[in-house]
């Protein structure tokens, strides 16, 4: 259905989440396909989420579920994209490496609950994006208030100026976005982070993966 | 000044910043005195502020000041104290290295402008909170309209689940704050982040100072 959405819209998909079986295991998992519907990427969730704050939210990812062992970007005709879903996003380590792999937007399905969607849904992306100076897009399931996990929703877009440039209430909606690579370079310019850091004192570093 | 005031206040004092000379060179410097007025630690800033945004801010500090080369943190009876000044905190390593080596709140004098002080200053410190799970507490001189660099002023304390808890405007005032340690560690039990984290896939790293 993603592969068949991607060709007939001419467009790049990053679809989401879903359980995914691989040698007997499961795994919570974003698949990517290009224009032609062929599938570019595939993110395992890293970090599962295994929370427990007493008497709001409380959830065991990994009694079910396996952990994602690598990173994911692919390329585009626009810029380098990574992904994260959901809890992956508390981890700022992994968009700081996205940052210095050159990636410009980073997108996190993800659905926040109704204890940490107010508190740090929005501000866990804007602080990805301004301490990366890239475009951070977030995107939820619509909210369910029948669902055993009611989720937060608020799809939003932050720009590398860590302001909300685009979002949603709860409900069902497309949210648009222009994603302006030109001021990704500007802010970029004007505020040199990147080029600053201190990599004599410290810095932050990939290890290997095992797939 | 600092000296007697930490003695006769019985107080740890965390005194702000001024130009300190040393070898011929003129450093950004904070220095902290504890209870009994001695001298416990000094940070050099150690990321310069040089930016330009054109037609709102430009600056170059490093025209008359050199960097310092090493992270600063201090043990008290209550917890280890991490300290950065004003631009440091854009570098989100020196905070995750602060809270590796498990202090569990940071300080960072500083004076944002009126371009930066708005749009990232909160933003800044709410995501060094929330991310390490600790306080955060950014400390600004009142705002002189008059001065060559007007100061956004808004002292401000942050706690481990990213809200802000005191602040003010930017007028002269005392900002008092309860720092819960406790509640440190119930944040870090609660969305245990820190234990999760993969080191495995990533890691940030502290590397050899000369200073």
């Amino acid at each position: 259905m993603l592969q068949a959405s991607a060709r007939e819209n001419n467009v790049y998909l990053i679809g989401g989440s879903i359980p995914e079986e691989d040698g007997g295991k499961l795994y919570n998992t974003c698949t990517v396909y290009n224009p032609d519907g062929n599938l570019i990427a595939k993110h395992r969730k890293i970090h599962l989420f295994d929370i427990d704050v007493p008497g709001k939210i409380k959830f065991q990812e990994s009694e079910t579920l396996s952990p994602g062992n690598s990173l994911t970007l692919f390329d585009t005709p626009y810029c380098k994209i990574g992904i994260g879903i959901c809890y992956d996003i508390r981890f700022a380590e992994i968009a700081q490496l996205y940052a210095k792999k050159d990636c410009k937007l980073l997108v996190y399905p993800g659905a926040f609950n109704m204890t940490t969607g107010p508190a740090h849904w929005e501000l866990l992306q804007r602080a990805r994006a301004i301490d990366n100076q890239l475009y951070v897009a977030t995107v939820s399931p619509a909210r369910d208030d029948k669902a055993t996990y009611i989720a937060w929703g608020h799809s939003t877009v932050a720009n590398p100026w860590g302001e909300v440039t685009a979002t949603t209430e709860h409900e069902e909606k497309i949210v648009y976005c222009d994603i302006d690579l030109d001021y990704v370079d500007q802010v970029r310019n004007q505020i040199p982070i990147r080029s600053q850091k201190r990599n004599d004192l410290y810095e932050v570093h990939e290890k290997g993966s095992d797939s």
